[in-house]
């Protein structure tokens, strides 16, 4: 069978693993601290090393292995043609030809596409929006990024940088974004931001665990603690984590009634705050929605916990080469 | 050669004419007030007399004319595969076998979309976003509705309601928008919001001659006097203006964040205060929206101003009789 290595570079871990073809198996699956700041020379050597351990575990478990590509899902923005990451603020590199450091070592054709995209078209191909053909996701993490899948495809834009979902003003007059925009919807709900209104609604009310959870030190919450202390029952917590249904439920009501599309996928740490977000969150849609858009469309956590972007670089390396956008190793 | 008859239905006027497939040229041109209140019924009598009318003045000019079929475009929502308008908040119609009633009237395969996708498609095909692949089009009357391009196409969505960009949400806590929700684009930068704003400044500032263009009936200001005083040097109206383009321009950014597009085609009677609007505009997307993507779109007013919903109706016949959505007339 034909495999494919996917590796998905985080602000905080590489995961990789070989996926085959047909996206039935992940072989080899793979996960270390990213450490950026041992530079991408370094980083790029572990993801080799880490790559040829995965392909052998393949060629362990099926004799008839064989590996006719790389994806690479990475933090952007990037260049999809020249392969380069351009500047990636979570990991300090800039205009780094990722693609082609990969390509050279593993000597396999190699495609590279945005972190985001990746792991909205991995829940498109093998987890929480399968069997669409319009499909919009956002992943929460640090940040909020975003995907949108139009005819079964990946849509990236005039110049290759659409799909800043996070980057929406919910709030014309509103926080500061870190992208320079005031009131984007990552302003309000990405994890540092659901931590920050945490740590500001404890200063106006005493009645709450979460201190306990971070020995008093309100600078080291996290969103985890938070849905943490929520599904523990803290009621502080519950209303943050209400207070994000809200924010998230009016940025993806933007989505509804712009795409339209069959389902919206949540992706990223917020989905372990399980029902008490998504309950909320998909009344908010219907609140706020056009209703025939409302009822057409489907707001569901992703389902390939850990794994969405191994399997979405997989699946862009394959929509690359269908594509003719991958070149093979002798015009390298 | 051979001709559509495009349908264009506002709420104030109807207008229609006929179109070579090549989008060459238009004949027979005709506009009427719409007069909704005598129900679809009458209204649909006048738009086949009308049609009758253009389709003599088109074969007078060209002996070689063949009418293939009939293109309309009407306010939504509505459902392009049964022809059925559904709701029409404007003109009160409901349930209404639009497409088939014109259909049968003039014995012509006939073809239905909303008539703001018409407008933005009439100016990918014929007018400002011409020579694009993506675009993306905001008509400002007395709604703000949208069409999006992609590779193209207009995008339709999966239950074919896709491109409400009026209703997206640019103030979490905003005003109450007609369609339910609070904070939409459409609550504070449509033709009624932008009057309601000027009035709203009245109340609070007394130098300006804005009064004296309704006789002193501030219910009677409209947002085409607000635009004429603005041209005319009222400080008032200008200030009303310049808060249009900064409203205006944090959808526009939100669009230019999501879709990346190659031009954003601004249509309706807001393009009739120029400069004065789409400068500080253009400035407010590029403050605003990510740097790639805001230096990679241009702004611009549409350019068929009266007749982009009639060449976007056509088009959308053409696209339609490709993509097998429409029945030749022995099925019907």
């Amino acid at each position: 069978m034909n495999y494919i290595v996917g590796i998905d570079i985080g602000g905080t871990n590489l995961v990789l693993g070989t996926v085959s073809e047909d996206g039935s198996v992940l072989y080899g699956l793979r996960k270390e601290p990213t450490r950026a700041e041992e530079g991408p020379d370094a980083v790029v050597a572990r993801l080799v090393g880490l790559s040829r351990q995965a392909i052998e575990d393949t060629r362990a478990a099926d004799p008839e292995t064989k590996v006719i590509g790389v994806g690479i899902g990475s933090p952007g923005p990037l260049d999809r043609v020249t392969g380069r990451v351009l500047i990636t603020p979570n990991l300090g590199w800039t205009d780094f030809p990722l693609r082609d450091a990969i390509r050279e070592a593993l000597a396999l054709p190699t495609a590279l596409d945005n972190d985001a995209n990746c792991a909205v078209l991995g829940e498109w191909w093998r987890g929480a929006a399968r069997d669409t053909q319009h499909a919009v996701g956002i992943t929460v993490g640090t940040g909020i990024g975003g995907g949108i899948i139009i005819d079964g495809k990946l849509y990236h834009g005039f110049s290759e940088v659409a799909g800043e979902l996070g980057h929406t003003t919910i709030d014309a007059n509103g926080r500061l974004c870190k992208c320079g925009n005031y009131g984007c919807l990552e302003a309000y709900a990405a994890g540092p931001a659901i931590a920050r209104r945490a740590v500001e609604a404890l200063r106006a009310e005493v009645d709450s665990s979460l201190p306990d959870y971070v020995s008093g030190k309100l600078e080291a919450l996290s969103a985890q603690i938070v849905y943490q202390a929520a599904r523990d029952g803290d009621q502080l917590a519950l209303e943050v984590v209400r207070e994000t249904s809200r924010l998230l439920g009016i940025g993806i009501a933007n989505l509804v009634n712009i795409f339209n599309p069959e389902v919206v996928v949540v992706c990223g740490g917020v989905t372990m705050a399980g029902a008490s977000l998504f309950d909320p969150l998909r009344q908010e849609v219907r609140r706020r929605a056009f209703r025939p858009a409302a009822e057409a469309c489907r707001i569901v956590p992703g389902e390939l916990i850990g794994t969405a972007g191994v399997y979405g670089a997989v699946r862009a390396f394959l929509d690359q080469l269908d594509d003719g956008l991958i070149s093979g190793m002798d015009d390298a």
